[in-house]
């Protein structure tokens, strides 16, 4: 591509300070150095934990910087040594990195590979700890080592799933994040088997997609718990068999799922990041074998507690990140299960904007009718 | 027998008020009425829960009572209906029952069986919710369903285990409570490994069964943390391999451990009952797999507590009761275990008394040599 070894200059919105409005600027996005690759960023979607960073809450959050991490597009050049993926390939990138050399990688235990972790925590490439982003000789910091908020972003080779190049990107983008983390939550993080009662706190796209998981691993009731009584409609399509606000009762809403499935759920997943909703999703569960399973990201400082009797009485207390799914493995596999009609994508989006309307998209999360907002990145 | 339908006039170690000495008594002991079994206690051992209960800080505590639960005797006689055990046999009084009917006991996931727990947690018999124990007509509470600090009990038959004739009654008493609920921990609660990492907080004798526990499944290195460095010598025996003492350091524990374990262990055990050494546990955790198992009872109204990013990246918290052992399948199989030399038991006996000194025996159990005192309950 003429492109390659240039610095492109392309549109993205960048977070110049926390809670300030979102900046279209011309960025140069420097070449990919050894072990990276440059993707064209086709699509994006906009995910509760960018509005985390941006809202400053977050402690690793660094501005300026470019947000976005769920995604897909099509490599535009590759770095030195990067041999899995080659210009014109589609790819999702992966904020969850899976290197296959490291303890993590080779556990055979978790999907949390610790190989690029430092350097995308710090906003920086791992290669000499400095940004491929700037505006002006200004570097700007990237974001979960993925930054698709930009026409072009550059990434570790170790965070691109190659995938089917017949899927629909502005589709598959939401393969990145929010999808696989409420399907793998079932089937990887507590193993829902046939049969099971199950409860979500919350039903924006993570807990629909759990609810999705649930469906397909055969559970018999499934229970979508929320303070908003109209997203019960959308949740039946996603398979909530049953649904309880918690505004309608005085009493403790673990008293109430206790008592409607006689002695607790089987499993319970939190899907909205409160700590106080992560208890109660705990306390719901079934003593003797109940597993509740945090998916939801807290604000930063704040604790989960509960008595550890409710441990000692058979309940176990885990989470998940990215649903336990090895990205570059596995992400392929869900691309292909979606082309199948195995699961759902389009069913989450339900808005379609552009990168130039992407502060509207914010707006938009916080709108109960609102998924999923895909932006096209390109005119 | 002769005693078979009488009440029986023997002597127990009754508590009338939290903390107050227990006075050696003459009680009366009514006979079994249907689906109990009268014993004749043996020898019983004092675990740390009867102490727990008797000073008053146990919320489920009922005064006056018969405390003990670690214990081994012989049937006496069987109430109407009681068809798995008759006068003769010896047996260990459980205090986790197994019905093998109940929702808990079918679920094929978790020992704690829920037929008689509403009358144990009250100090009475199912039957007739009334105690079978009085003095002068005065009723005495039963404890945990066992109240082995009498010559003779009434049980619920679904609380018997009966166990191999040969058996010697002093040493498997203590098969009824500390030495299985470690040993279980790691063979049912963790599932430990060969080559695992672990971390033992607390070396009593519920953490030693944890180490050799441990050993047996083959961990690689058993780390145990104990404010008493003297009882490291012991520990050694049991197969701990490391010793930590946190007096020894400035900085918190869990940072001990991972820093002196490359990231932390594959599964920790809390077998002391203390809530801030359940979080340090928990948080000596490997990344992305660490498991930590709660053992330890805490006081009343204490609280656990975390940041929900140790369970989202990946750890487990969970807890265990009897060592998640079924006690009426289980018990004789771990009597059958000892008497093949595969389980230690004399080891943890360090002191042996008889039931008139049983004060001195809650005595001894707060000097660091005492694992286990067993008390000889007949002249």
């Amino acid at each position: 591509m003429a492109t390659q070894g240039q610095v492109i200059t392309c549109k993205a919105a960048v977070a110049y300070e926390p809670n300030k409005p979102l900046v279209i600027e011309d960025v140069q996005v420097a070449p990919p150095q050894a072990g990276e690759v440059r993707i064209k960023i086709f699509f994006t979607a906009l995910c509760h934990t960018d509005a985390y960073t941006w809202s400053g809450k977050d402690p690793e959050g660094l501005f300026p910087c470019i947000l976005g991490h769920e995604a897909a597009g099509i490599v535009e050049s590759v770095g030195e040594g990067v041999t899995e993926v080659q210009p014109g390939d589609h790819v999702i990138p992966c904020y969850q990195a899976e290197c296959r050399e490291c303890k993590f990688c080779k556990s055979g235990k978790t999907n949390l590979c610790g190989k690029v972790r430092a350097a995308t925590g710090a906003g920086v490439m791992m290669n000499d700890r400095k940004s491929r982003f700037s505006i002006n000789g200004k570097p700007i910091y990237h974001f979960m080592g993925t930054s698709t908020f930009s026409q072009f972003t550059v990434v570790h080779d170790v965070s691109v799933a190659k995938i089917d190049p017949q899927a629909p990107l502005d589709k598959v983008s939401l393969l990145g994040c929010g999808v696989p983390t409420g399907l793998g939550a079932v089937w990887n993080t507590a193993k829902v088997e046939p049969g099971a009662i199950v409860a979500i706190f919350g039903l924006g796209t993570v807990g629909l997609a759990v609810a999705e998981g649930a469906k397909s691993a055969g559970a018999s009731r499934i229970i979508g718990v929320d303070i908003d009584s109209k997203r019960f409609d959308v949740a039946k399509n996603f398979g909530v068999t049953e649904f309880v606000n918690p505004k309608d009762y005085d009493k403790p809403i673990q008293q109430v799922l206790v008592d409607v499935t006689d002695g607790g759920v089987d499993y319970s997943f939190e899907c909205i990041g409160n700590v106080s909703v992560m208890r109660a999703a705990l306390e719901c569960c079934h003593k003797g074998w109940g597993t509740s399973v945090i998916i939801g990201v807290a604000a930063s400082g704040q604790e989960i507690s509960t008595r550890p009797f409710q441990l000692v009485t058979g309940r176990v207390w885990k989470g998940t990140a990215f649903g336990g799914f090895k990205s570059r493995s596995q992400v392929p596999w869900l691309v292909d299960k979606y082309m199948k009609k195995e699961i759902k994508i389009d069913e989450y989006i339900t808005h379609n904007l552009t990168l130039g309307e992407i502060n509207s998209a914010f707006d938009l999360m916080h709108e109960g009718g609102c998924l999923r907002c895909v932006l096209k990145m390109h005119e």
